[in-house]
């Protein structure tokens, strides 16, 4: 009796992935380590950049690209902070894609930039479906959205790299359950690395800030 | 000199406001007033609906459905707060759908409930695309998300029939400028009723009550 193995084709790349790969590959030759981050609205993605921006624009050259429904608020807040940052308006679409991606890295001068920050639009479900050529995915959790976040969003949350839960400088005035919120991580996510922290206050952003320059500096020596 | 007249079909309906149709034709002739509530993730949208039930359950007869990608977890708070209710998870989708609706209503006495409750899936985007066939659309947004928001949705913040500001017990520890979003709103919706409130503290909740009580009682005389 033989076996007969049957092919199976574990992952055809679809339309927006092969963008996606595109874009890597681009980011790679030019030594850029690029991070997107995800959020619902308000959770502090662009307090993040700021922070990002303001506590490493002295060792790397910092780019990024902003994705909104309307405005250029956010990216205007990151030009502030000392980026070359570009806004991407999707007129009502509720994610970046990789082909939006695409477009900016073509406006951006890469072999200008060490770390390139992709600030995805305010949803905690839809930008995790998309890849966009970024080498991680950085979900920024707030106190104020609620403990339960991850057991209502698991697709998100198993899919990210790292965690910052902002907004911690809140704990005394609102109701969350770490332990809870930890738990429903762990069960997701059991290797994320988290980072707790305040980016009005400024608690806890020093730990983020050495976590991501490492990842800067691995890419730029893998070139 | 002659003008021909040229036909405008100024709407055709879509397969979901078909099925949203006849899902109002259903609450209509139940004698149901419904509400859709639309949010970020954790502005506060379960805990409107708690106060809500708490608040208006001596009065009323209230219905609630929850609308998820994962979890029971926002149906069982309803129900504990004394509504019948029902959880939809949408297994990954963004958002309600009529259809989604048109299947809750089929398992709710409908003759046995004054008020619906419809709590969509926690997305500031997507939600506000869908007409369930519920009479209002509530959006719920917070103090901690910040004052840009109604600039960064527009879409959101032009669609909807009221406004309830939740959080406001944390204004005095986060930075947002109500001038600012007020004005954002403005702009955008002029004739929008809004309820600043804290369902936290119980402040402004009552003023909020007294305009869904009246939405109801207006529905149950249109009968």
């Amino acid at each position: 009796m033989t076996t007969k193995r049957i092919p199976v084709i574990e992952k055809i790349l679809s339309a927006n992935d092969r963008v996606a790969a595109g874009n890597r590959a681009r980011l790679d030759a030019a030594g850029v380590y690029a991070v997107n981050f995800i959020a619902s609205p308000g959770a502090g993605k662009t307090a993040l950049v700021e922070q990002t921006v303001h506590g490493l624009s002295g060792r790397f050259r910092i780019g990024v690209i902003d994705g909104d429904i309307a405005t250029s608020l956010d990216a205007e807040r990151a030009e502030a902070a000392g980026a070359i940052s570009l806004q991407i308006n999707t007129g009502g679409e509720c994610h970046l894609e990789a082909v939006m991606v695409q477009a900016g890295l073509e406006q951006l001068p890469l072999e200008q930039i060490d770390l390139l920050i992709v600030e995805n639009v305010g949803n905690l479900i839809c930008p995790a479906e998309f890849e966009l050529g970024t080498h991680d995915t950085v979900l920024v959790a707030s106190i104020p959205e609620g403990a339960d976040k991850p057991y209502k969003y698991p697709g998100t949350y198993r899919g990210v790299d790292a965690l910052v839960i902002n907004k911690i400088d809140l704990l005394p005035y609102v109701p969350f359950d770490m332990d809870y919120f930890r738990r429903g991580v762990e069960v997701l996510n059991p290797d994320v690395v988290s980072f707790p922290l305040s980016c009005r206050t400024g608690e806890g952003v020093s730990t983020w800030l050495e976590w991501i320059a490492a990842q800067v500096e691995a890419k730029a020596k893998a070139r």
